[in-house]
């Protein structure tokens, strides 16, 4: 056996283990049978509430799964406390907004609590702070949220009813890499129509179920020391194994800004991406760097068209999925 | 300077040093502002919007401040990751709802996200789920959440606008703490007539704000080892300083339910509270145990009544404070 044999044997190792530790995914049976109903749906190209790409090659259905949202990692099996990665799952809400407008069925994997899609410009609370009593007896939209609620819930209800939304939640890495999973092997049927877009904020270091502590940590015995071990990039095994065709974009976050585009080249680089979106924390909402084979792009968002940066992004993206399409056919 | 002494310093000291190093609180004044207008609505006996206690010694306007959902520990300054503690803020939210109809005006210190008052039996996504699009281009309720939606708006509305509910959400440990310091002090001059219902889940360990790392941390390495230092009680410093003649009552949850007892009669011991709410993770909607120094009382549902264990527990916490305004008079 070779090292390269060898490396990929561990690997396998790492990530059965890995899967069979984990806590059993709740509801994986309804789960399993409401994604594959989706995906099916979208495969057919005669299906009425497919999207038929017009690019003279007469290729259909494009289905993206949008990630979205941060994991947490349990410190204690009967959680109590958990470590958690900050992300408001602005970017996937928004994404998925405009993956929509440009004809895509969208899987949207995000985490309980997050940003939906076209619920952005409401507030927190947006039932208690939206809505008003009347001295009817009814309850109605505040004048100053009017278009905003209404926009909000006709849109979604739209995205639902077409059966182009899917929207599946998640809050541990557990359930996060269990259902990336079974998404990319029901994905798998579409050949390079399938898209992974990858903005969720993976932890990058865990507790292994087994090794962690069934009850509460006690806190009377001074410092916690505590030591965590790194999650296993999936990202190679999504590439290799799960959906080796589908067009893959993942994203990276950091603060600064040098080690975020030697990051970024990296991730490109060792698990095969198609693109890498490189986020510095603090610009994120107004420009993002894309980084390809081919050199890296700026994305800037629009301050004349009042648009988001989502919005030329997602653009981009889409122009390189159909050529990644068109090549894949040749 | 004798032990007792010497103890009592270095515990200020170390109090002086969290607040001095925590990151400054944003909109303090504004905050600030709000909480003195909500005390001194209801600081005085003649105010109409006051609930004048019929119990025959004249007391008046009874103010309880609710805390509720879990705080956050940053890992880096620029925050990407954080240590979480469990907790959907469905005690605090349901007691705040018993606690408006006992007549108490309440200040709401919730986490962000976490469960509002009156709308625990809506879904996660209220505003997508619960409503729909008609044919006329109008929003309207779905049928199913209609008794649901209104009754929350309603109670909800009412709540605010009679000035009996403010509502102040937080998200890190450092917000949490001095949030709940300007609220203790400023609740000083309702004199017993204060209550603090301490249901939040407050971290136990942080990391201190200087010895924190600026930016985010790199993964490359390895295993992450972390040290954290326990948060100081500041019950203590609650009950001794910040409002000393305020009725505490304090919460203890544990999976280990020897453990827990154990743990709630030595924090009603230390930090002299009025009361310690024991709770058993999974059996913490049915019954709670409330330990106090004359002993502990099995508090439990009645399923008969359909109602919720938070029932009987503000029942009895309405006494017992009711005694303690009376015992403080004479």
């Amino acid at each position: 056996m070779n090292s390269e044999e060898y490396r990929n044997e561990s690997l396998e190792d790492e990530i059965r283990s890995f899967f069979d530790s984990a806590p059993p995914l709740r509801d994986s049976v309804h789960f399993s049978r409401k994604l594959d109903d989706f995906i099916e749906r979208h495969s057919s190209p005669s299906g009425d509430l497919l999207f038929v790409f017009q690019s003279g090659n007469g290729s259909c259905g494009r289905v993206v799964c949008v990630t979205s949202g941060g994991t947490t990692v349990p410190l204690e099996q009967r959680c109590v406390r958990f470590i958690d990665n900050f992300s408001s799952g602005h970017r996937g809400a928004t994404s998925t907004e405009y993956f929509l407008k440009a004809g895509y069925a969208v899987i949207f994997l995000y985490r309980r609590g997050t940003c939906q899609p076209f619920c952005r410009s409401l507030p927190e609370e947006p039932l208690t702070e939206c809505f008003e009593y009347t001295e009817e007896s009814n309850i109605q939209v505040r004048k100053s949220y009017s278009e905003a609620v209404k926009s909000a819930v006709r849109e979604h209800c739209a995205a639902i009813e077409k059966g182009l939304l899917l929207k599946l939640p998640f809050t541990t890495i557990f359930e996060y890499l269990q259902m990336l999973q079974m998404i990319g092997l029901s994905m798998k049927s579409l050949g390079p129509r399938a898209m992974f877009y990858l903005a969720a904020a993976v932890s990058d270091f865990y507790i292994p179920w087994k090794s962690m502590a069934e009850h509460k940590i006690q806190s009377r015995a001074g410092p916690l020391d505590m030591r965590l071990v790194q999650v296993l990039k999936m990202l190679s095994v999504l590439r290799t194994e799960w959906d080796p065709l589908a067009f893959c974009i993942s994203f990276k976050l950091e603060t600064d800004f040098q080690i975020l585009l030697e990051k970024a080249d990296m991730e490109l680089k060792k698990y095969k991406m198609h693109m890498v979106v490189a986020n510095e924390l603090h610009s994120r909402k107004e420009k993002v760097v894309v980084v390809t084979d081919s050199g890296n792009i700026l994305v800037q968002r629009d301050w004349t068209q009042a648009e988001d940066v989502e919005s030329p992004l997602v653009k981009l993206i889409v122009e390189r999925h159909s050529a990644y399409i068109e090549g894949s056919d040749s």
